[in-house]
């Protein structure tokens, strides 16, 4: 399974019981959490999640919407005993920060919380079955984008076509690369003739607080689902601008140009009360989009 | 009206739709706050209360159960344009902690906050219709207990009583104070024969986490309504000792000491659903015994 469950997709005030920033994403057995608003650590309750499977937190900027719930978090890991190391990556002044507050109140961990810097554009993490890379996007303060790759599956061997044919057993896993097999005679078997070809790799991107610019969707690539911040309506370009933020319109643009198969829209303004508009104007320029609306499970395929 | 609303009632780890410590006193038109566990403005919107009339805020403690939902009230009133001075009153290291928070997401703020470090025991707030003291209590980092005071009401005049002796008007603030009257020819006018009293001035005392220990019932004289932590129940005294907690019964027992006319019980383990046995507990020793629940007001008087 790879999706995505909406834990808060309000911006920075609170409203209508919709909540600041956090997304958990899961990939097979493994939760990460995106951004950690105020609150983050009571909607994992509600909505049933299971927080000791968080390996990974992402944190994309250090505007208080998106990280004042993860002291919280982080202590509540230790009274409940964690042991698994964590991993955060987050802006580089957050440590100083949390190393202040639980300095100050004397916190002891049960686990190790690993501290990764956001700096470089790239590869931040390369597991065995998934990648995840950061780049900027354009806010008020440094803000990062995250992209989840699933690494290239292997091709599947088609036992029932390989059973004529003479390839040895160790050649097996570069059948599942994708290789052709020459055979002693010098005769080439090609490799879509014995396997089959898996699951495409999936992906997910986030883009959070961010100003409209074309300029991101160079690592956009090939993205299945991208998340992409919607402030304001359409009506309200000029007050999105100086903020920092974007409209729907402009989230369904960088869809046009990046090209995911789905675009989801959230971070939406206390403004609004009822969301319909946010939807309909998205939908006209970028027909694959939907809202992002808490305790909603979004698959990724 | 002068009364304590109830936001969060339950210790660090929130349970149960229970949240982190966080109370809301009403004296008259001014809201004070004491605590700001993680979700208190959402607390706040959930139970409708006009957070623009908080006029000062109380800190106990740096355990991030009393205070991680600060930095997000702050920059939420903020949000709100708020324009008004507001007063925290918190231990010391505090002060960093939000100049960091706050310089590292650049925030504006809309209103002056005014900080004011808890340090010697004594009155922190002297206005014209009530005081606030502090003392300390004992906890595993510095700690500190509250009590807000009505100011002594002045007596009213019985004009009725009043009408056939010889007391010139300049007078009558003198007999509001409670002064006799000595005529021109020497006769005395007792005081209680022309005025009749106010009502009591009431007061509320606050004693958040803190192991039992009576000395801090020198702080506590004449309290209407006392606030006293119970985490555990009476069988996890050894417990409820090494956190630097108190029991049911030992709330009660600092109740019995410092007579108070009511009690109120609160911070709850998250080891606990069900709360019953906190109040058979508690009223065995001390009668005049509440659980704090979340969105009750208890009215002191």
């Amino acid at each position: 399974m790879f999706g995505v469950t909406i834990l808060g997709n309000n911006s920075a005030l609170p409203a209508y019981d919709r909540h600041p920033t956090a997304q958990i994403v899961t990939l097979n057995d493994q939760l990460f959490l995106i951004d950690c608003g105020e609150g983050t650590q009571m909607q994992l309750s509600r909505y049933k999640i299971r927080r000791s499977k968080i390996s990974h937190i992402f944190i994309s900027h250090l505007h208080g919407d998106h990280y004042f719930g993860l002291p919280g978090l982080l202590t509540s890991f230790s009274l409940m005993n964690r042991e698994q190391d964590l991993h955060l990556h987050a802006p580089e002044p957050l440590k100083r920060i949390l190393e202040l507050q639980f300095s100050t109140a004397d916190t002891r961990f049960s686990y190790k919380l690993l501290f990764h810097a956001l700096g470089d554009e790239g590869v931040i993490v390369d597991d065995e079955k998934f990648t995840v890379e950061t780049f900027k996007v354009f806010h008020r303060i440094d803000c990062w984008g995250f992209v989840i790759r699933e690494k290239k599956k292997p091709r599947k061997i088609d036992m029932e076509k390989l059973a004529g044919k003479d390839i040895p057993a160790i050649f097996y896993e570069r059948l599942k690369a994708g290789e052709d097999y020459i055979t002693k005679s010098g005769e080439r078997i090609a490799n879509e003739s014995v396997t089959i070809a898996n699951t495409a790799a999936k992906s997910y991107g986030f883009c959070g607080d961010t100003i409209y610019n074309e300029t991101i969707c160079k690592h956009l690539n090939d993205i299945t689902l991208l998340y992409h911040e919607a402030t304001f309506l359409k009506d309200q370009e000029e007050r999105a601008a100086s903020r920092f933020h974007s409209t729907t319109i402009q989230a369904a643009k960088i869809a046009q140009t990046a090209k995911p198969k789905r675009l989801l829209i959230g971070h939406f303004s206390s403004k609004y009360e009822i969301l319909d508009a946010f939807l309909e104007e998205t939908v006209a320029v970028f027909p694959q989009t939907q809202l992002a609306l808490e305790g909603v499970t979004y698959i990724i395929k």
